[in-house]
């Protein structure tokens, strides 16, 4: 199998770090976003909606979406279970991986592509009313999540998850969408810091 | 246990067919989202997100967000399986519920939340030129996935899945969006009339 890769882009980073964390080691094909990469006939062909990573495995299937490639390499190499274990375990990091897709990364993501200037190509119609009123929900949501890690260490719980990975990176997004850590989110910092601290936070 | 429901709202029915599917009854306590119940005291204490559905356990566990709640569901009564099967089989479903949830749901809603006169209180500030970008997204999508139905039953194979679920709740929501499905999606609509005959479509 070979995995087509975005190098910094958060999706692709997403995967590469699961894959760090669960100690697989997968071929990488890099492709340059930057280049636009992901829009030529190598991509294009594989996956028509020209977004990275895609996975392909040795008898041609593909897989995008880098939460489904995150399955399928949980479901071929169970631990460690980074998609929770038990029923009521898997659902509390399905809601927290989803509440951090949908409540922060995705907001953030937003910002950065209807207002930076280097997404100007790839954002069309560019609104940078809508990246803006993006910028207080994803705040917002920090000091939610900031409540919810005063009693527990990982974003679902006890251990690590793909919800921290999400996490993680969506913060790193920040920087480049230029949203601003609050002073008060002391435990999202710390989380933070441990979670960046781990060897997987360099893939 | 019980299910917090909001009644014609997507993401609630969402949850309700995958039970219909599944065969299984949840006590359902009614939420009336036009009377914005779900920002009231009872749904917040649950999910400061003031979002709907909330399943809340015997023992006071709360569970939100419709996937979140529906895999808590799938583990508890695996068949028939809506998640899929194998590792393989469970990315695809993952795939394909991810790909119709943010490429066609969330444009949809975006256009819904952004545009409709209804949603003013609701979504703040509302910026119609955002609504009328996501409408050509949610119609490329469709012309996609078009393709993609014209070599199978379902969205994610030939099992019908949790993606089907997400995909028929997206194009039912096209009508209060005002995003008309495209006369050349002949597949689509295959689909859609297949996915919206069975039973559980009446949830």
């Amino acid at each position: 199998m070979k995995l087509f890769d975005g190098g910094r882009a958060p999706n692709p980073r997403r995967v590469r770090v699961f894959l760090a964390e669960k100690g697989i080691e997968v071929p990488l094909v890099p492709v340059d976003m930057g280049a636009m990469g992901h829009r030529d006939e190598v991509v294009t062909r594989r996956n028509p909606l020209q977004r990275l990573p895609v996975l392909e495995l040795d008898d041609g299937t593909v897989l995008t979406e880098s939460v489904a490639i995150c399955r399928y390499f949980e479901e071929l190499h169970p631990e460690p279970a980074l998609f929770g274990a038990g029923a009521l375990g898997k659902a509390q990091v399905e809601m927290w991986q989803r509440r951090l897709e949908l409540g922060l990364f995705n907001f953030v993501a937003q910002a950065f592509r209807h207002i930076h200037p280097a997404m100007k190509d790839w954002e069309i119609p560019q609104i940078p009313e809508w990246g803006e009123a993006n910028k207080p929900k994803a705040i917002a949501f920090l000091r939610f999540f900031d409540g919810e890690l005063a009693s527990r260490e990982f974003a679902a719980g006890d251990r690590y998850s793909i919800a921290d990975i999400t996490g993680m990176i969506a913060v790193d997004f920040m920087k480049p969408a230029r949203i601003a850590m609050p002073d008060d989110c002391a435990n999202v910092r710390r989380w933070y810091a441990a979670v960046s601290s781990r060897p997987s936070a360099a893939a």
